[in-house]
């Protein structure tokens, strides 16, 4: 990630200046505040504003269970028990908003997330800067035989090298090239006096999809646990769940309480289903049960024995939304 | 529930003639299409229209994984994997519209769920019919001990006796009250010509909370189902129960397939935490561990081994949306 | 509105401490921080919290780090052009939280705006206040004949009395009921110890739409701003007409700029079709135009005539949305 | 747009067979049911499912407003009212399905409408097929000077023809090497067996944006409304346009009666600001007024003059969303 003295010098002044509020604050998350956490070659996340914390939370569930609650539990335990019982809206009342500068083929996962605020750069108004992605080597998985949607073990140096030359080389001359359809440098001067340049809205149909965009993205919290339910996941795409993961650290420092409850409850939790649970009953009361006599398809079986943590069961879980 | 001849007229009516569609048809669904299926003591909810069938479901997981999926899975195996996997875009594919006859206390807790068409019958523009709600005498449950928001054991019959009597009496008075002020008969004509009316949009205030009101509804099988999880949960109060129930039959009718995935995979799934997964795992290898081993407080232990079937260490789980 | 010591302590122990923080606060804003504005008998709203200012809108506009067109536009015309456009995205990048106590009946209307967080009290949990809602005399008005869902001129002093005295009587009869139900005092102890409670859930069924209720209400700007154009708007009930009034205020310090621009370009702006276009553009040629000549309909032709003044012309405009 | 054969057999397949129903059908769109509607060079829209028709946003209406509207006004004239006071919730009770095609650059535009459901084709599931988006000369406009979203007068043919052929060398090299990366053919097979090829959802990332995506869009009739407003509109981009008018011509055969009230009361109308507003009825009591003299900004006051048709005194209005 690269930015340059203007922005640096913008987040600096931002983070000089406090300011007195009456609202809840955070003060591990405005350590952070307005400061980019670097991601893939040129990305970031950062966080620029934020609403409520554990305690917004916490006084939502009040509101709607009443005072009697305030005896009984402590503020972690009620968290728990909503994140246990799907208690949802307690969760919707605090609000986080991130700047994420992000390729534009994980940007097209991401916006499935419907309910969120957005705000991206527009290739109408403004020119697409010379950025995108190119991936580590180590980053260059085969497509996995097993999981459609997945990839396994990395490209042998060879092929990778080749990848990464074919990336790099068609990223590069689809920018130029749209450059020279703009007609337009990086300060919004003609290059070619003699020639008019091509609409912005047009041009960029010839970038490729590594291609670097930026948006603000605001969210509230229930919300944002269900993007990183699904985005942090093994099974999401490396280049997603990078961010992911870095919102999840920020999520952290933000709401602990819920974050803690989120990690057990939500993240490594496991759904059994009806028939999953009859097994592990089973199972309890000392049956012995194969995948034949369990009455699950293969797929579920080997999932249920993963979930279980018997290893020589083990199979490949395809799970984790698609696009 | 009572239906005045007009409506069971219209109903015929509606039943009686058929068209030819070339979209897809559920004619499992047709043969209760318009049909009120009576509810609690004057409510009812009828199906009006659909799109879409379990057919559907499958053709938008299929633009979304491609023709390759066709050939290795069959309908309901993809349909049950879906669920399992939480893809819930292709369950969007597919909508439901009800006509719904229900008190407003309940009607308060149904609007909870957003993401769903309302239209309700306005008390602005229309005389509010003299219709409320009165439980069966077994329906009269006392203030749970256990369990804050739910109800215990039936009242005894000279308590529930008096009760009853109590909601009649104050919905009878409310009502006559309320026409009162209105001065309108059910025709919209002045009852006493002397007298001018109040606002109905005012008058209204003076009803009960068990007056009966109506409403259109529409919604995607995928809330559908997230409204069902959370209707049609034990734990839910029963006067809302009941609808969840009549559409949980109807959905059966609608989406075979579906509705067999959603039973097993969700309705009857259990969540286990990542700490209750670790313990199941000790327990599956044969160590003995008490609630004081856990690291579990008390009430999750509890609902622990309800979920692994252990009775005597049952508890009372208190879960369930509030309001 | 009446808030007990407890309330009033623990507001002005909010107010007394405040803390740095590095993002954007609103001094205006705080000023009125968690301080109720006391709105009907019993109700009110207050601001418990918000996020971003004018300059986040322009931001997200502008998506930058705070360079680009700036030079071009000041803040305030490119809100106002955001406006005029409907460009609503970066209105969404500012929320803001009320706390809002209001009787059921508005709260019914209120909850059909579907884009906000809520945490209701619930009834199921806790014992509902004693408090309900009884009109000023002067807003008891008559049935409406030229628009269904209005009212007109004020009630009788004679019959106003009457109505005040159903309200009351019916109100007190509910509660006093709903707590001989219940069995319940005010700390949550059985009131009469040899008789077992019905449960909350139940029992209040038996109150009156003018109960009031509780809830934390979380909103974007934009949505916001779509609530009170309806609310807002002099053909909204006069009970959510005040509570839209009094955010309508709390706007005004909070986004001042965008305040300006809403009320011009939204609340005091006009819509006109395509035909009643034309209609304007023929008058400003200077033709003569009638209801016979124009081809509207006459209820339309009295709308375009309101929005021309031309006051002999007038009607009754019947929009507003309906509840 | 080329279908290929077994595609056109399917869709033959599902027209040549009708069933019947209970349910309102539409006989104008059934005409066209499953039918692609070609769009740009390999882009289509296709209705696959629909469900309500005009008499169901009437009904909803009555619902709301109950029965005594019934006598006094036609469903035409409801269904306008409507949609002159903004009623929505009635339009939001039917429903629709399409299946779409169509370059990235415009999926990334239109997925901005969050309100609705999409399924779209995964690239990390299926071999993104060999087919993108190339203008056809006489759309290569120039970019605007004056709006900066937009395109001003068309290229020379000396650079269209250079900006043409870029754009196609851009996009076939750069598939070529998607393929040559993934090592997998049209059937799914390995192109050479003795490579592995590099994972789907890695591949992808070196495509061109206006290669071809599919997806299945269902929305109600409402938000359907909103996506024709703003991308049926003058201003907005021609590629996404040129989707909107066919979809408009499509909900012309669906729902007529909508369909007119819609165009004369939304498409075609204007929104004057209470400013504005004021500068009409000075205008229309003859007052001269020139843009000194109207407090309008430059921009504002020639939007002014350009909705009331005043030609010489006409600019560019620079709306619609950016993207």
């Amino acid at each position: 990630m690269t930015l340059i003295p203007e922005q640096r010098a913008a987040i600096e002044a931002l983070r000089r200046e406090t300011r007195p509020t009456l609202r809840a604050t955070v003060p591990a998350l405005e350590e952070i505040l307005y400061e980019p956490i670097p991601l893939l070659d040129h990305g970031f996340i950062r966080v620029i504003d934020y609403m409520g914390d554990d305690a917004a939370v916490v006084q939502a569930a009040r509101v709607s269970y009443g005072a009697g609650t305030k005896k009984v539990t402590e503020d972690g335990a009620l968290i728990r028990y909503l994140m246990r019982h799907a208690h949802s809206t307690p969760f919707e009342m605090a609000e986080i908003k991130f700047h994420v500068k992000l390729p534009i083929f994980v940007a097209r996962q991401w916006v499935r997330h419907r309910t969120a605020n957005i705000n991206e750069m527009s290739a109408r108004y403004s020119r697409v800067p010379h950025e995108f992605y190119i991936p580590a080597p180590e980053q260059l998985g085969q497509q996995s035989a097993s999981n459609r949607q997945g990839r396994g073990e990395t490209l042998d140096a060879e092929q990778a090298e080749r990848v990464l030359a074919l990336l790099r080389e068609d990223a590069e001359r689809a920018h130029a090239n749209y450059v020279w359809m703009l007609n337009e440098d990086e300060a919004g001067a003609p290059i070619d006096p003699t020639r008019t340049g091509l609409a912005r809205e047009l041009a960029r149909m010839d970038l490729t999809l590594n291609t670097y965009t930026e948006w603000y993205w605001k969210v509230d919290l229930h919300n944002l646990m269900h993007f990183l339910r699904l985005r942090a996941d093994a099974h999401a795409q490396y280049e997603i769940r990078v961010y992911a993961e870095a919102m999840l650290d920020t999520m952290r420092r933000w709401v602990p309480l819920t974050y803690e409850a989120f990690l057990d409850c939500r993240l490594h939790a496991a759904q059994l289903s009806g028939s999953g649970l009859q097994i592990v009953r089973r199972l309890l009361a000392g049956e012995k049960i194969g995948e034949a006599a369990s009455g699950l398809g293969r797929r579920e079986w080997r999932e249920l024995m993963e979930i279980l943590g018997f290893p020589n069961e083990n199979g490949q879980n395809e799970g984790g939304p698609a696009d």
